[in-house]
């Protein structure tokens, strides 16, 4: 026993107030404010609410918790640690250490107990929209009267910060639309950001923002009022709307000089000022990461507490297990993130066709084909769907009171979109995708790359994919973002070049289990290219991120390479050359990435080293291809933004032409001859 | 005259409305829907309200009028044109066609009249904030009793679609902070957007919602009662806070088979429906582009008007210029965009410095010395100054009732606040900077994207540049940032070596009239290279992009280059490759653009074709190095995300060193000599 004289409630929320600021002290780097502020709110929730074991931070039923303000990780460590799970305290001493479970912001896969990478701002509370709504579609799908299997909570701690980010907006209000009454967020509203008090920057009336979307707020007027919050929450899980409880509290409260200044937020106290605060909520100074027996006692009672909640939720699944044997498997399948089995089998093939079609029509017919067979795809389009062609037939609308619906309406919010389907991937049970055109990527990079840093498996089908798109002009016109998308670490741009190597785009997408994927699509039609009869070869080799498309057989005069649309065009240059008399190997190369990883004497099958002359060609920003056409090569891109007419007039005056590609040829076939 | 029998209102508006939808009609592609529905209010605006030039669009004292659902840019060109802009009716009937004035979304630079870019969703509102913020500013700075040579108030038309997305709830929540009185913002809402009514997705209370903000709101349930928008815009305008007006319209108005659905929103109406619609409305059917002589003499009359409004205000300017002839000459001086004589005659130099200083840091003397001379330098940071350094000492803050200040909070709002530079860059008198750590410039990418396209003089300062950040973590370390910025075109991405280098950063930037800048800076320090004893070229060459910053006189055996922190690295490798006999030429790369825009003698001279050897080493994805270091070379980057841990600790793990890059050197020489 401890002899610190303060209720059992203090010394558990002092417990964590000083694991944090002891984390932050011996980093010396790091963001005291927010734990010592919020550690009141936090026990009450963890300790009065969480449904969740320890032992199994993977149980499917586990209530969720998201700390969107992931600066103060620290707050989540001390609270993992305390709690039980498998983070010892030597951990949280290695805070923001090379090799160490506790990296300065949250990092799902790294860390037991956290369900999202955060960081930036206002993605968590979004991802957690995404949880909520994955429980909710989840629980029409496999609930049965008697069987609650999926139901659980989606908890919350967001800040100022997070508010402010207009992806919070978007997710907030979509969240209002849908109903998501499972979803509970505690807003730590500390007056305090960065550069001073939210008087700076922040005036808005946030409880009436809230309302306006549709949640069900309250105000707790002091934070460290453990009966408030509890009432708090108590009353949000009543509710058939999201809740929104606005908590006063102090940053860095308790140190005497910091507390409720900005200070207080970013960096470590200091140690004098880290003395008087522990001196000042009556904490012995030493040791440092000091945990009193009977905290530790009380928050251990959580390892007790969630086995029985997982035991009694294995109970009613076993049960279930008996009386729907198809559906516990199913659940146990979709959690797991394996595919079904023939998933691929019945895939269409698409014949040969001189005038083709979109990408963007193939990609809607082959989804719709995988959806059948994949029930946990699930998704739709930041309000563009009947473009994007990504609407399931007889899917059903995903809506409040009908959240078994399969097609989802995010509006135009396509930064809420990405961050919502991360947090569906991060739920489980789900595969889900996000679509807009390829211009707007740009509105959901960070999200994007969120999905990359937490291999979640996502697919953003991005449409209308260059200068192809034409009439809508220049601020339509994808430029640079092919290569900005390839220059992200884990993720995997495909751009197939018809409806064949379309399929295959998805193949590689769904078979992706720990990765997202980026498909760029056309609007234009593109020809269908005939694979049958040897002039072209199978769509398979897209599998392989690039491949011999067509070849004659000798050692090429020029290699030719594109990706997508432009492989029609470099298609039709090689036969141009060929009418020359110049022999022209054509590389399609639909995911540079995958190609990349595979090995060098693959590679160097299809871009022989010795064959220097090479020209790619590619409606977008050069950059990216570089790497491949070397030193004796060129590329035929676009270092400008396009232009709004009639798509082909386009190409034509931008010098997309097959024309320009023989002509390229030439030169560089001359060029490495006079080398 | 017309034989038409409707009032000349009705008239005027019924123009707009087939002017729009023949347009799109014969471009066969565009929206009909947002013109015919705002036909009445944006005619109240325009002939009520809007005091303009068509004969001057550049009048400086000109209302701005922003449509920032670009989408609708019919309605723009029909304004345009009927009220006397240089913008014929020829233009109008080339609609979305190769080298027309009437691209598919309006275009600032090549239409007269268009005051910003616009077509993504929820940035010509957020310029428009940003222009009215211009505008506050400028009035405290220039106007004088008597005087008011910068009075003019920002209108705005948006859209369902602009109200979704994330930028404009960042910026409109600002804009209430501000108090933003002369900012006026008609809402069409019309219940419609792509995928089929608002229900869908967007059923939160938008006015709430706005005023939660901070703005004064109306709700105008006719918006084609003329009186009613008429009353409507009057209240606006005696408000002190910014004014949202909800305008219940419907969309393609009077189109009796498609109006109040998604069918009108982005597709010709079709020539039968047109021709329905003429016929409902009381419209001859022939010809198109139909302009009643009444209407045309009504709308017409905008030029004398104009021409009035204009000669008044110069009649006061020049009044003005006799009693301040310093103030009216550094007013004019200032909207035209010029650098004070001199701006840059005593920048600071750095002493050599082994220990060195972060880049941030040098940036924010070199920011404060310019500041002192170039009063026009306004800008402010996204809740991170402490961090960015870009507080103008002395500047004082801008905030509502002191909209002088120099130094703005723009809050955890790294989209809005890039959004709203573009606006007041756009408005002209000022040059804007935003602040933020490189890693958010993701969030921002829409609107740095469109100050490319636009042109606008902006200052993008990125900090916190790479894993040099340390401890924050992969979430907050740039790896692909730097290519994928690059990638854009027209962008400048300047990413200095040292503190020196610095300065020629901040020439280069301003000196970039008409296209922005980003500057990459780094947390940590670096070391200020002594430039005087021959060692180091002078940090000038930084002007051309690229340049030799160390060499041995003789040819080298291998260039090694690099950019911002790791040029350092490239040094110490240069010296310890020389201790081995072997002669490596040193590049500094600080701005790959500007070295690309060099002639083709000048790069060779840095980067010797013979020279095959070379070796890059930056602290981000390689894919932007490819192209500088060819066949013979090797980019020494990262592929993967960070770690949080103290810096050095990172880059010794991620084989960023010296050693490495001695050890790729001496590969890439053999490799070389192989062949």
């Amino acid at each position: 026993m401890s002899n610190i004289s303060q209720s059992l409630d203090e010394l558990c929320i002092n417990t964590i107030r000083f694991l944090s600021a002891d984390g932050v002290q011996k980093a010396n780097s790091g963001h005291p404010g927010l734990p010592m502020g919020a550690a009141a709110m936090a026990y009450k929730l963890w300790m009065g609410f969480l449904r969740h074991n320890p032992r199994n931070p993977t149980w499917p039923n586990r209530d969720r918790f998201v700390l969107s303000a992931g600066h103060g990780s620290m707050l989540l460590y001390s609270l993992l640690h305390l709690t039980g799970y498998d983070l010892p305290l030597e951990e949280l001493m290695q805070f923001r250490q090379w090799g160490s479970k506790t990296p300065g912001h949250p990092e799902r896969h790294l860390t037991p107990g956290v369900e999202t990478t955060t960081g930036p701002l206002g993605q968590g509370i979004s991802n957690a929209i995404g949880m909520a709504i994955a429980e909710a579609h989840l629980a029409v799908y496999f609930n049965r009267p008697g069987y609650n299997i999926v139901d659980h909570y989606t908890y919350v701690i967001a800040s100022d910060g997070d508010l402010m980010e207009g992806v919070a907006s978007e997710a907030a209000s979509l969240a209002g639309h849908l109903r998501l009454g499972k979803l509970i967020a505690l807003y730590d509203d500390n007056n305090i950001s960065i550069e001073g008090t939210t008087q700076l920057a922040f005036t808005e009336d946030r409880v009436m923002r809230f309302e306006a979307y549709g949640w069900h707020t309250q105000v707790v007027p002091d934070g460290n009022n453990l009966d408030m919050v509890d009432a708090a929450i108590r009353s949000a899980q009543g509710e058939s709307r999201p809740s929104f409880i606005a908590c006063r509290t102090t940053i860095g409260y308790g140190a005497p000089h910091k507390q409720g200044t900005a200070e207080a937020h970013g960096e470590p106290l200091g140690p004098d000022e880290l003395a008087n605060a522990k001196r000042n909520l009556g904490w012995p100074l030493d040791p440092p990461f000091f945990i009193p027996g009977e905290a530790l006692e009380n928050f251990r009672s959580a390892v007790e507490v969630g086995a029985l909640y997982e035991s009694q939720w294995q109970k009613q699944f076993g049960e279930y297990a008996r009386e729907y044997p198809d559906l516990a498997a199913e659940f146990q399948r979709r959690m797991s993130g394996k595919l079904p089995e023939g998933w691929d089998a019945d895939l269409p093939t698409f014949p040969p066709d001189p005038k083709g079609q979109a990408t963007r029509v193939s990609s809607g017919v082959v989804q719709n084909a995988i959806a059948k067979k994949v029930p946990e795809l699930i998704g739709g389009s930041a309000d563009l769907a009947p473009s994007t062609r990504t609407l399931i037939k007889d899917g059903g609308d995903l809506q409040a009171g009908n959240y078994g619906g399969r097609n989802m309406h995010f509006g135009v919010r396509e930064h809420g979109m990405s961050a919502i389907v991360n947090g569906m991937a991060l739920h489980g049970g789900v595969i889900p995708y996000g679509a807009t055109f390829l211009i707007f990527s740009d509105y959901s990079r960070p999200a994007i790359r969120l999905a990359s840093i937490m291999e979640n498996r996502v697919l953003f089908i991005f449409t209308h994919d260059s200068i192809g798109l034409g009439e809508d002009g220049p601020t339509h016109q994808p430029i640079e973002h092919l290569s900005a998308l390839r220059a992200i670490p884990g993720l995997a741009v495909v751009r197939p070049a018809d409806a064949n190597e379309v399929i295959e785009a998805w193949r590689l997408a769904l078979a992706r289990e720990h990765a997202p994927t980026v498909f760029a699509l056309t609007r234009q039609n593109v020809p269908t290219l005939d694979r049958a009869n040897g002039k072209f070869a199978p769509a398979s080799g897209a599998r392989r991120g690039g491949y011999v498309l067509a070849d004659t057989g000798k050692t090429p005069d020029v290699i030719l390479m594109s990706s997508g649309s432009e492989v029609a065009i470099a298609v039709e240059a090689g036969e141009r050359l060929k009418a020359k008399g110049i022999t022209a190997r054509v590389v399609s190369m639909p995911c540079m990435e995958v190609f990349a990883e595979q090995p060098q004497d693959y590679r160097d099958s299809v871009l022989p080293p010795k064959v220097q002359p090479r020209v790619a060609i590619e409606a977008g920003a050069p950059m990216s291809w570089y790497r491949w056409v070397g030193d004796g090569g060129a590329v035929i891109g676009l270092e400008r933004f396009g232009a709004s007419a009639p798509y082909k007039t386009i190409y034509e005056k931008l010098g997309l032409t097959a024309e320009a590609v023989v002509k390229k040829a030439e030169e560089v076939i001359g060029g490495n001859k006079r080398k």
